[in-house]
């Protein structure tokens, strides 16, 4: 009954010698694709598209995520505990606002490679994380993996700063539909802007909506997506193309 | 032994919210992703790539359908039970063809939102379908998701008008190789055309094969397509490209 | 515990069908995508992909791969068992080089039709080899597929010429980064280069790195890939869009 996720910038072929490689040690994993097309090297975009997920997943989850353009270069390999999930990957950032997010983190550097076998230069995806989370899904402790440490690259999304008229913030994500997905939390969004109210962002003003359809056919709203963040939005259209806006834009939003 | 699919306009990430949701309720579910690259908000795609695959699935399937661009606003969640699969999504009419393919159907209103915790007003697919669905294929009796209902919203792939010398329909797919799936049947087309006969679409003359391999390179043909349908296609080239033609277009396909 | 993979051209909805078909005959079956995004028809690409990751599969592995573009043509249909695995698929060379490199080679025309129901003209990978992989991993002997056969359409990834200051080969893959994959395989690429030394393609001096965060950011690199073949890279970007190289490209590297 073990589960173990995938979060790439791979595309595909690549996911699958990974797969390969997990069900060559536990054939009884199921495997469940975050997504393969992350930004290549993108590693916040990553790290949201991997935060927004995890809180569905069953304790228990190992969750290997490889956005790591510094491969077979002396950045380290790391295992996170928190909150009865596992997270394997590269140490850049990319694993922690997810596992902060379920709980404290436990971090353990990789560095048993007598568990694996041959490891090449620019696929540890393959050759340790898919490994080491298939070993860990099937119940390997998680010491044996090597030893705990305190020192580890963070990684969060942005200040956001929160006014009575504007709040400025970042784009961490782009989703599939053109939707704009800021760092701006609700919890945030609601101190300063009240649903039904208009907002202005870059000169164009918006109505803050409940919902897509509430908009009108290709208008622009904001409203809190699925996810719990401020959102940008094109009832029917793609809000980045609209307002050509990308990952990592620096955003203000202001009252109408 | 519970068997799930999932078709939806999401693209990456969002997918996999729906899939932890169905492994945390039933872990032994086996998830099959039909399409998530349904040309947003595209309703009548969306129904033609269900209805395309569903009866190649076995009995008690669960099909979880969410192209749903009226998430959040006032339509119905429905459940449609036919010919022993199971239908969940958006009465928005998605799921119609491909449940009325299998058999009599059985609609149930969802309104047993004790069955189901939060629900965002954005993401019905995660919130509320992957749930149902998963509590389905875990054998929970239908009447539970709520009443019967006669009053749901009907899709089908549009007219189709036979005569002697020509078809006239509608493109309703195109796949991703480029090929022209209109909504003619096999059954129709041969009231009209002949296999080895020629066709006339826009101007181009092409002719009526079985198979691509059987026309000339890069040659425009006529065939029925594995779905059943008269399609349009190029061997080795992309038919949509090179007639620029779109879902949703008029055709008519005229005898040489 | 039965595995099965596909590699396809299909993109979407086609694959699903597949799968439909095969968890119809063995629920039990894990299915792997290897890749739906093979550009059409391209055989050897196709061949690349499947060659690269099935030494990361267990053995009882059944590998359907289906880039068919004389499907319902005069072209055979084809098992090869190798290593203990099994290919099935059409009779154009897509399975030979994976099969190969995984041992000896038994091959089998597939004609005992009475195992499979209705074969559309346009689908067999989902009325011919879904149906018979599922057959193959649930345990029916190969045998049953039809007659063992000495003829076959051989593939393989094109000639290599080694010298003292040049190698030339071809390209014979185009990965989701855009880097280029050449023919060239690992021990015939040290023949000729040292790792940092330069090497020169097309008029463009590049270092030869063993990973590409080595390189200096947007700076072209030789390596070996994960794949064991020599690869040209960018340091963060697409090296297929820098130099406008495509699949089938003859190159010609020397020596700085």
């Amino acid at each position: 009954m073990s589960l173990i996720t995938l979060t790439t910038d791979f595309g595909s072929v690549y996911p699958a010698a990974m797969k390969g490689v997990i069900l060559s040690i536990d054939p009884q994993a199921t495997i469940v694709d975050i997504t393969h097309s992350v930004p290549h090297a993108d590693i916040r975009a990553g790290a949201f598209a991997l935060y927004s997920v995890v809180p569905y997943f069953p304790k228990g989850t190992v969750h290997i995520a490889v956005i790591d353009p510094g491969v077979g270069t002396s950045r380290n390999s790391i295992v996170i505990s928190a909150g009865g999930h596992f997270f394997v990957g590269p140490d850049n950032g990319l694993m922690v606002p997810a596992a902060s997010r379920l709980g404290d983190m436990g971090i353990y550097k990789i560095t048993n490679f007598g568990l694996l076998g041959d490891i090449s230069t620019t696929f540890h995806g393959r050759d340790v994380f898919a490994r080491i989370g298939a070993y860990l899904s099937e119940g390997m402790p998680l010491e044996e993996v090597g030893e705990m440490t305190a020192d580890y690259v963070h990684l969060d999304f942005g200040k956001v700063d929160v006014r009575d008229d504007f709040i400025s913030g970042q784009v961490i994500y782009i989703d599939d539909f053109g939707n704009i997905i800021t760092n701006i939390q609700a919890s945030d969004a609601f101190k300063t802007f009240l649903i039904e109210e208009h907002v202005i962002l870059f000169g164009n003003t918006m109505p803050f909506l409940q919902t897509y359809g509430y908009a009108e056919k290709e208008g622009l709203l904001a409203l809190i997506g699925s996810h719990g963040f401020l959102e940008i939005a094109v009832n029917g259209s793609s809000a980045a193309k609209v307002l050509n806006i990308k990952c990592g834009d620096e955003v203000r939003i202001k009252k109408s």
